[in-house]
């Protein structure tokens, strides 16, 4: 299936981006985009110099134009040439520049028309900027799988119970079922569980509580951003804390067989100790990348090139609404952009 | 060529299937299983759950029973699901369940139809299993070539004149002419040499003889389980112990273009010398994995994909007839496989 | 774009072939290929046993014949075989000997028809057998891109100023315009600076003088080997001594997408400073493999399997003369060799 591209994804983090003539190289849908920073912008141009075709990554960065490492010519954040040391700068000498925009402490790229490039279309993710820095854990994966494996994931709680024992499961996710709805083009998944002992990573925080009722929600925005929100009350309207646990999953496909996983949490409790934040890093990176990544490239192995999983037909269980409705809604979005003409 | 299906293959040998829930994941003819104990018997499965393809080599047995790490779902020995934690088992839910067997201490399975898969059809290899198991010297190797290349190499002992000289090589296998037989589907091979020297590794076995009459048998049957049999003479019949070296050598193919080797030699002198053993395991392990399989594989790279030697004309010598007839009687089978419908 | 195949191309160096016994394998044009001394020549054979396609570089040189290390069939330096430890030797046992020849301590071989083999047709390198061996600084590199791109790299010198100004920039050659001219088969290109600084690594050696009017000459013979002189005079006609710097870059295909780099350079300055030449040729290496190597092997990957520059219709610049001059001469000679049935 062809890619989702009039929509904006997330390239990075902004702290990746250093001041001080940084660059920033990742390959999104199949495309090369090289990242810099000019005045209070970022740019983001087509890694590739249209002279020989050497990698702009490997240039440096002055007077907000990017040099290119191998004879020396010079691109602007709009992509035009505006140096070459063997004389005038020819008319062909430009390269594609991508609308980037700053956000909720991320990089956002539109992959599509550059006219509908409207920032307005960035979903809203203010629980993350809003939160103090000293609870967020934000981190970067590459995952060897097709981006709608790590939605069906996020869009697919239930495998908590099985696949992060140790860690998130709390309850049983997989023995209720969850209530799925739409408001525009969001999709949203609920999981509510009463009376429940709370994860092994949120149990000492419950303020001398020991049961909990506990909704566990994940609202995803095309193509694979997810805001996850876990609120824990004292069960049966006991009193004592209201625990919220808020964070994004965000899937930024490379290729159609890799994806770039960003992440990052946060919560309301403890927001002064750092130390419990650095531990609760941690724990989110070790379930991301020792449990989550192996399993969903082992999928990715087993599924082999084809990973559009609803053509397969395969044996469902009341878990997979959220997920199948993302899948069917990427798959519509994806049509009308053709049929568009994008 | 296609596989030939409807035979037993070595998956490996029993002691890699521990007690106690552990699996044996391995590809065998391009397909993934998982092999686990299930009361007295061996239980092989397709490595793949029916719900997100998830590889089940990932999960944990008990009672009987293979759960996926994934979402919770278990499998049966007969591929049934026998537990979904989201609800009621759906209909769908069962995995490919392949006859498997534990015979001569190695566990076979059966990669064509069910109902033909009888364990009579087992070739005898219980020179292993009877002999004492101090003596035996198991071992698995995986080779990135087609199996066909490896059932050559055993097919065609003349190359140990030159690959194997300080360690298996006696006599001069290389300048008689052997001996190739049918018997039933089975095609056996015979070099006899006369008043030569035995190879380093038994030379000091002889009980004072020096010079041997010595037969080199090797017996294969489909598709590649071949029983290597030397027996060592006094010269001319002079006085002396007879000495037999008996192994097995078991190509089961990973792919087209690689091989799990599985291989275990026994003894019938120094049974109790547990050290000649260990000494004798070593020197196989290196002549297959530091002589033969590199070999092996850099023929594999020499020919590329196609490695069907008989339609590239190669130039045939005489050690190679029994090879050659085993390579006819592989296409022969297969054919009349396709022929039959399988 | 196919080989062009009726040319000399470099194998290695001559003392990369030790005497007794030694062979020296490398692939060229996509072709295997095993070489060893034989006699007072060097023999050059298809790397692969006619028999069961063992690659012969395994073997071993004896009486001037290689053996295969599988079965032992001996090949002498005509590729007729001469030992068959099996029996007689069958007609068909032969190998492919290329034509092969030691000029100016380098293995030149030829990859058409033999017929057409002469060996004046290879390009004079004297300026490396002439320097005395201590003032020589020979070296061989592998690296990932089409033999093209490495054409590129020598005749466009303009990417000294960039990519090497820590060790060869001088002046700015990419300030001036290089004039190009075609004498026979040979492209040269020229460029002239004046009053010029001299590169960091001959700045200490002008005897006193600053600043040089420098000649950067590269002369190109199909299908990649080039001779590099620098020849430095102390500016405006000044007195002191004239530097030249002189070497060889010799881009060998091994496959589309790899290439053999053989370089060397001499000097005519402080010649029995042999501490100078281990510095001289550490510089080169680094400049090659940290600056050169990883710059191409970007473009390449940057280009994808399409490296024909001119059919992708690039930006050029002033610099790009004479590299596009050899392309077209590549092209021209390549058709001529098929319109010719080669």
């Amino acid at each position: 299936m062809a890619y989702l591209r009039n929509r904006w994804y997330v390239a990075g983090w902004t702290s990746e981006l250093t001041e001080g003539g940084g660059v920033l190289a990742r390959t999104i849908l199949e495309e090369p985009i090289v990242f810099f920073r000019h005045g209070a912008g970022i740019a983001a141009l087509r890694d590739q110099c249209p002279h020989r075709f050497a990698p702009l990554r490997l240039g440096t960065v002055s007077n907000g134009a990017l040099r290119c490492a191998y004879h020396g010519l010079a691109f602007g954040a709009d992509g035009e040439c505006v140096r070459n040391p063997q004389g005038p700068i020819p008319k062909a000498a430009r390269v594609r520049a991508y609308p980037a925009h700053e956000a909720y402490s991320m990089i956002w790229v539109w992959m599509g028309a550059a006219s509908a490039a409207d920032p307005a279309l960035i979903p809203d993710f203010s629980c993350i900027s809003d939160a103090p820095a000293r609870v967020r854990t934000p981190g970067h994966s590459k995952v060897a799988a097709h981006y709608e494996l790590l939605n069906d994931n996020i869009m697919d709680l239930s495998h908590v119970d099985f696949l992060h024992q140790s860690s998130f499961a709390q309850g049983s996710l997989s023995s209720v079922r969850p209530q799925v709805s739409t408001r525009g083009e969001a999709i949203r998944i609920l999981w509510s569980v009463t009376d429940a002992e709370p994860s092994v990573i949120n149990r000492q925080h419950g303020g001398g509580a020991s049961r909990f009722d506990i909704d566990t929600e994940v609202v995803w925005h095309a193509a694979g951003n997810m805001r996850l929100a876990v609120t824990m009350r004292p069960a049966g309207g006991a009193p004592g804390p209201v625990l919220v646990i808020e964070g994004c999953h965000m899937m930024t496909p490379e290729t159609l067989a890799s994806t770039h996983y960003f992440h990052c949490g946060t919560r309301n409790f403890a927001v002064d100790d750092a130390a419990l934040t650095a531990q609760r890093a941690q724990i989110a990176r070790r379930a991301f990348d020792e449990e989550d990544k192996p399993m969903i490239e082992a999928v990715q192995r087993s599924m082999g090139a084809d990973t559009d999983l609803l053509s397969r037909q395969p044996m469902l269980l009341a878990g997979d609404g959220g997920a199948v409705r993302v899948r069917r809604a990427i798959k519509a979005m994806v049509d009308a952009e053709h049929s568009q003409g994008r």
